[in-house]
Order: structure tokens, then C-alpha cells, then sequence
């Protein structure tokens, strides 16, 4: 406990603490105050991330790079987790399939793409492991084929077109599991040696004890997770106040402001010259995302939706997760990495984010 | 003949063999009994392939895995063009196409996935000469682009366009013949070294004497055409007794039973770690159906059918095929196997078959 | 200046620069005899795209592979350059635009397809650096997603769409130049050594004094683009004489054409076994044109034109753009050519001609 209080006596960037009981008071007294709710929101985020981070990297740290990549993704999926199952609950079927779609967009092409920028312009040339990367890229490539593949192969648009999406979305959610429990025992379990990290890294300051750590990640994530709902209430008014389109909304502020936590720790890794931990965070965000957290949320609207959710997404999304996926498998193709490779990925996200940008709301 | 009758003995799978005059007689005395020909044509397709798949081994022992890929997936196309001629015949072109694109897709995805899966179990990682892959895999892709460009290039739905489909489907069909031409002087002749097979593999039981290993080879082609034309008469109507979807049984079914030699022999090689002719006959027979059986029908069309046949497929059809040639084309860019690369294959076939199966009639 | 005339009096080609003058006086006695300019213009744009050749490889001589296929990609695309400018102020934007994709598929396709196999006929297997060709392909499949894009998020085809899609091209034809710019620096500056050539090659013959070949580069540049407006002017009239529908012509005559300069240094390039200098030539010109030239097309169009350009393109022109991409990212990726390679890109490039050829004009 010392050692953390220490820790932020050092860091300034973590008296932004202040903000969390702040948000909930505001919250509490002026639930109103949307365009207040979201700034402070977002500020509250920020050190909560942080401090996420360092926990992260201090188990990393003990349980090796691929570990520590599936733990800080698991942990940092919980937060999109428990927004989509508050927005499942009240039946917002658009809102959870736009987070979805948008964070494994974001993760795969933002995420990876920053963490490549920022390692390059400290670091001449990184290498990092291509067998994660590749797995990782492979596995967010099969949820995209189970996303296109029902609307491409199926012509009508009738009743009976509605109950045959609803069956098949639960076999595909099904399928997707299990494809995530075998990719997961593939790469922790009979294959581990291939996907072991690259790199040297640096040492990087002392790692906090173990049992530390874990309390630390297990407080903040529940932290997160509390002011994260707050932001996801007040965005949609204030992204109007701001005058941004609904898309834009779901897409990329939403997916930015709930993967800041991981971001902040992938890029903390970048910096560090551990590519490998920097790269099983973005990928394996997307993976879990698409394989996991998409197809366990159809499972659950059965049980708590008032009614069942498909895996049928707006064709755009499937579209722009597609091309994420071909980008990123294309980039971690060499196993290298330098400043350019990460504008490039950033690149094809601020296509994106500008079409969203602009799209009139009508045609969305 | 002692050696074949030896073998037969050995082997208890081989005593189905005593099914294949039970098909005939059934058929001559029972044509209706289609459930009972589906069964009995299945069971007795099997101890044929399992035959075939040893004579085929025995003379690719002589020529090198090349070759002996070559042979044995023409071989196992021979069913194929069998089966699509007598369809052609009957003018039943939408059948002709959904068992064209179902066995391309099934060769590269299924057949290439269960032999990377039954390998991988018994071995921990696998390596293949990948050039090879990598051309057969570019030849499927070429076939894809020719099917898919006259749909996204054209606009229109006239009279006007049937002309052009048909005349532009004449000079597609004869570019992919040549393509495929070429690719074998290519892979056979002048570059035949970057082809050579990477591994040892086990030396298996003592091949059979060539004259033996060639006669079995054409007798029992013979007896895998005919019995094949059985399956498909009864397919159709036993489909139905079992519920089953005519685009699965086009796709799948067809094309799991219609390549059940080919499909012996590929995962005979896998489990013994000879993974280039897996490769080679999986991958040859996908680049072969797309640029020789199917182009060949074309031009045979104008021959023996009702009407010329064009290169038109059903948009479900091309996407998938697009996407099993980019799923190759990603998965044996590494040159090395290991069983979830094998899942990951069988996981993308799951999902085309699960949507097929599900999949509406009407919406066909 | 004896040195040129030297050549021209080696090179029996040269001597069609006799038909330069030709031109241009009968075009001023005879501007309707179509289909007489047309042959004239295309016998004319030969010899000049030979010196052009000869030069430009005695810039590269001194420079490096690298910064010689940038100046050469930059000189052969002002050709283009300045016959878009012409189209662009009569307002002709179809034709701008089927222009702009023709020549990155004719540059990516057919300019790398010829070279690979030109050179593989006299060279078993050729080497090349895959860091640039990945690079270029990377920069062309970006400028493939912005064209994508848009039009696959968005649903509408009304007022509003047309302000949405005239605001986004502004801002898209802001980021792609900008990441062109950012691939300049990163290939030619800060990690130039990766994008160092492979490859040995052949001497050659002697290269020419600098300022003889600067001064050759800039008044052949000036000949060629005179010359091609010519062609352009001629070309749609003779093509209806010989049957050519627009589409054809648009994307395959004036792309081959207005590419001829290059195509010659390329070839030559690739026979002499410099195939870093080809592949450099021709991604390189692919990936000017989509993220230079047709991005300054959009902005300088608010200036000339009698109304803004926008970057939506016919959706056929943008599958062939991202089938091109990709195809050249699957061939480009072993960094190692043979004779098939070329063939197999050219196929590619075939059935993309065969369809446009045939297409009934109606649907285009």
C-alpha cells in the first residue's frame, strides 16, 4: 500500500484520481449535466488506466509476455463487457453491436498502430514474435468470415430469413468459442514455445509485488468498469452537443475511451521496447472481443435480452473489420516493425473514422 | 494380384468391397430405394478410396511427391468430371456449378484442414516445400478473380448481358486452361527444383509393383465412377429424407463423398509426415477443378449440352470460394503446420456448412 | 549532344522520332483524321518512351535504384498528369477518373506482370528487395480502402449523400497525400537502408553524362505529354472505328499507352536483372498515381474544374483496384521472381481486359 501511494506521490499524471469520486458526485447531484459527466469521465479514465498498466506490466513481468498479454486483454475486455451487458439489458441491440465492431476495429488498427508509432520513433527497428501476431490476426479473420459469410451467402429478407439468422447466430457463437478455447491451448498450452517473446525489452522500473498487483488490478478494474457506465450514459448527449453522428459514437469514441486502459499499457510496452506484450494486448483485445465476448453476449441475451441477439452486423462494420484484419495480417506479416508501419495502420483508421465522421446520420 | 488379394485379406475396411456389386444389383432390381443406394453407395465408396489411395502411393513413391500429387489429383477429378458430365448431359447446370464450387472449397478447406489437424496430432510441428502451396493457392485465387470480375464489373440484367456472359465465360474458360497449362510446365518442368519436397516422411509399408500399383489405379477409378454415379442419383431425394438443404448436399455432401479417395490418400500422408503430398493433393485438386474441370465443361457444353454453359456462379458460391483461396493462401504462407492451423481450416469449412445447412430453401 | 545522336544512329528505333514532327503537322493540316493520329501518336510515343529509358537509367545509375524509380515513377506519371489537367478543365470526369484507375491496375498488373516475366525468360529465378514492393503495395491497398470506403458505409443516394461524399474525398485527398509523403520519408530517408537494392544486375551500357540525361529527361518529358494529348484527343474516335467499347479504352489503351515510357525502362530494367529498379518502377508509379496524382486531381479541381471532383469511383474500377493490390501483395511477398509470376499477373490482368473489352456498353 505504501508503494502505491508512493507511486502516486511521483506521478502527477495519477492526482487525476481526484476526478473518480468526483464523477460519481456529479453524477449523484446533476445526472443532467451530460457534456460535464463525459469530460470528467474521460479524465477519470485516464489515471485509472494508468495505474492499470503498471499492475499489468508487474504481473507480466512474472508470467511471461503471452500471459501477461492474455491477462491484461481479459481484464481490460471486462469494462466493454459489463457496457454491453447493461446495454443488452435495456435491449440497445445497435449500441452493442456498434461497440463491438468498433473496439475490434479500434484495437486491431489504433491500438497496434500507436503502439508501432510510438515503439518506432524511439527504437529504429523492433522485431516481435509473428506467430502471436499471426494467430491473433488469424483468429479475428474467422469471426469476420462468420460475420460476412450468413448476409453473402443468403438472398431473401423475410420472416423466415429472421428465424434462420437467429438459429445460425447461435451455432456460429458456439463455433467461435470453442475456435477461441483451441487457439487459447494452442498458443498457452501444446504450442507455448512458438509464441514466446521475442525481444529483450528493457528492464523498466521495479515490479510491484505480486499481491499488490492483483489487488490493484482487481480495484482499479472494478473502477473502470463503474465510470465507463457513467461515460457510455453521457456520450450520446454530449457527442451531440458536439455535434458528432451516432456512428462516430459507437465506433470510435466509445471504443477509444473503453480500451484506454489497455492502450495505455500497449504503448507503455511499445516505448519499453517489448513489442510482443504491445501487440498480444491489441490483437488479443480484438480476438477476445470477436470470439469471445460477441458470442458469449449472444448466449446471454437469451437469458437476460428481452429478446435474442443475432451476430447480423451493418454491413459497413463487417466491411471495415474485414479490412482491419487483412491490414493487420499484411503488416505482422515480417515480424518487424518501424515508425511508418504504424502511421500506415493509422492511416487506414483515420479512413475510417473520417467517413463515420461525416456520414449523414440518415444513411447510417 | 496375389499382393492386391493379400492386401484385401490384411485389411478388414477392404471387405466392404463386397458392397460394390450389392450397389449395382440394388439399383437394377430396387431404382427407388433411394435412401438404401445413398447408404450403400457411400459405404462402398469408401474401401475404394482406401485402395486407390495405396495404389496411388505406390507410384508416387517412384515419381516423387510432385508428380505423384498430380496424378493422384487427376485421378480423383476424374470422379468429378464424371459426375459433372453426366449432369451436363441432363442440362442440370445449377447441380454442375454447386458441386464445381462445393469441391473447390472443400479441397481447400477441409481436405487441406483435416490432413494439417491428423498430422499435427501425431506430430508436433509439420514442415512443406510452401512454393508449392503458395502456387496452387495463386491458381484457385486467378479462378476466383475470373469468376467474381464479370459480376462486379457489369451492371446491367438484360438480354444484351446474357450474350456477353456467354461469350466472355468461352474466353475465361480458355485463359484459366491456359493458366493451368502453364503453371504445370512451370511446377513439372522448368522449375521443378523449387518444388522438391521438404521433408523425409516415414517410409510406410513396401510400395506395390508399378504394373499392380497402375492396374488398381485405372480398375478401381472405373468402379469409383460408377458407384459415384449411383450416389448422386439417390443424394438428391435421400437429402430430403434427412432434412438436408439442397445447396448443402450440392456443396457439401457431394463434394465430401465425391473426394473421399483423394481425401484417404491426402490424410494417409499427413499422418505419415508427408505433408507435400497432402498439400499437393488437396491444393492440386482445389486448382485443378477451378482451372481445368471447370473450364473444360464450358467448352464441352457446346458439345453434348442442351445449351452452352457459362462461368456465372450464384455470388454465395464466389465469396466463398474467394474466401477458402485467401484462408489457403494466409495459412501455408509459413511453410509449417501444427494442429490448430488444421482446426482453423475445418473452422472456416464449419461455418460455410453450418450456413448452408440452415439456410432457407428460398433464399437459395 | 554528339552522344545522342550517336545513339539514335545505333538504335534503328530512334528512328521513329522522325514521326514526332509528323504528328504535330497533321494535327494542324488534318485534326479529324482520327484514326491516322492515333497510329501516328502511338508510333511517335515509342522511341520517346526509349530515351526516355536510356536516360532515366543513367539518372538511376548515379542515384541508386530507389531514388531512380521515384524520378522515374514522378517523370512517367506527368504524362498523366498532364492529360488529367486537360480532361479535368473540360470537366470530363469519367474520364479522369477511369484514367486514374486504369493506370494503377495497367502500372500494378500488367508494367510488374511483363517485367517479372521478361526478365525470367533470360533469368532462372531473379532476387529483388520485397521491402519496397511491400511498401508500394501497402500504399496502393490504402488508397484501394479510401476508395472503398465510403461508398460501403454508406447507404443513401440522395442531396445529402452527394455534400457527404464531396466533404470526405476533400479530407480523404488531405491524408492520403499526407501519407505519401510520410512513405517518402520513411523509404527515402530516415530507414532508406532497408529499401536498399538486392540485387548485383548487369553493367550495362556506358550511362550517359548527368547533364545530357537531365536534359534528355526534361525535353522528351515535354515531347511525351505533348504527343499524348494528341493520342488523347484521337483515341476515343479511332477506338469506336475499331470496335473498342469506352471502358476498354479508358482503362487499358490509354493506361498502356500513357504508360509506355515507363514500361520500357521497367522491361529493360528487369532483362538487365535489375529487377529492384522494375518492381520500384512500376508499384512505385501505382502507388504515385493513386496517392499523389489522383489526390491532387480532387484538390486542384476546386481551382480549374468547372465543378469539385470527388473521389467516388465506379465500384467495378474499385474491386479491380483492390484485386490488383492484392494480387501484387501475394506475388511481391518471397522478394523471389520466375517466369510464371509474370504470367500469373498478366492473367490476372487479361480477364480484367477480356470483361472490359466484351461489356456491353449499356452497363457500364
Amino acid at each position: 500500500m505504501t508503494q502505491l501511494l508512493n507511486e502516486i506521490r511521483r506521478n502527477p499524471l495519477l492526482w487525476l484520481l481526484a476526478l473518480v469520486p468526483v464523477v460519481f458526485a456529479v453524477q449523484m447531484l446533476k445526472p443532467a449535466a451530460h457534456t460535464l459527466l463525459f469530460v470528467l469521465s474521460v479524465l477519470a479514465i485516464v489515471p485509472l488506466a494508468a495505474l492499470l498498466s503498471h499492475a499489468t506490466e508487474s504481473v507480466a513481468a512474472k508470467t511471461g509476455d503471452a500471459v501477461g498479454g492474455l491477462l491484461n486483454a481479459t481484464l481490460g475486455n471486462l469494462t466493454e463487457l459489463v457496457i454491453a451487458l447493461a446495454a443488452l439489458r435495456a435491449g440497445e441491440y445497435m449500441l452493442v453491436k456498434a461497440s463491438i465492431a468498433g473496439a475490434i476495429v479500434t484495437n486491431t488498427l489504433f491500438m497496434l498502430g500507436a503502439s508501432f508509432l510510438l515503439g518506432g520513433l524511439k527504437h529504429h527497428v523492433q522485431e516481435y514474435n509473428r506467430a502471436g501476431a499471426r494467430l491473433q490476426a488469424g483468429l479475428v479473420f474467422l469471426a469476420a468470415v462468420a460475420l460476412l459469410i450468413p448476409s453473402a451467402v443468403s438472398r431473401a429478407d423475410s420472416a423466415e430469413e429472421a428465424a434462420f439468422t437467429q438459429t445460425l447466430s447461435l451455432g456460429l457463437a458456439v463455433l467461435l468459442i470453442a475456435a477461441y478455447a483451441l487457439g487459447m491451448l494452442f498458443s498457452l498450452n501444446t504450442h507455448r514455445e512458438l509464441f514466446a517473446s521475442a525481444e529483450s525489452g528493457e528492464a523498466g522500473e521495479a515490479p510491484w509485488p505480486m499481491g499488490l498487483a492483483l489487488a490493484t488490478l482487481a480495484g482499479v478494474t472494478v473502477l473502470v468498469a463503474l465510470v465507463s457506465e457513467v461515460f457510455v450514459e453521457s456520450v450520446q448527449k454530449a457527442a451531440e452537443a458536439f455535434g458528432m453522428t451516432p456512428a462516430f459514437v459507437g465506433f470510435i469514441v466509445v471504443a477509444l475511451v473503453g480500451g484506454a486502459a489497455e492502450m495505455a499499457s500497449a504503448f507503455s510496452a511499445a516505448r519499453k521496447n517489448r513489442l510482443d506484450l504491445s501487440v498480444g494486448i491489441a490483437l488479443g483485445s480484438a480476438s477476445q472481443i470477436a470470439l469471445f465476448v460477441a458470442p458469449v453476449l449472444v448466449l446471454v441475451s437469451y437469458l437476460i435480452g428481452p429478446m435474442p441477439m443475432d451476430l447480423q452486423f451493418w454491413p459497413g462494420a463487417v466491411v471495415m473489420i474485414l479490412i482491419a484484419t487483412l491490414t493487420a495480417s499484411f503488416v505482422t506479416n515480417s515480424g518487424r516493425s518501424a515508425w511508418f508501419i504504424g502511421v500506415f495502420l493509422l492511416m487506414v483508421y483515420l479512413i475510417f473514422a473520417m467517413t463515420l465522421y461525416l456520414l449523414p446520420p440518415r444513411s447510417q
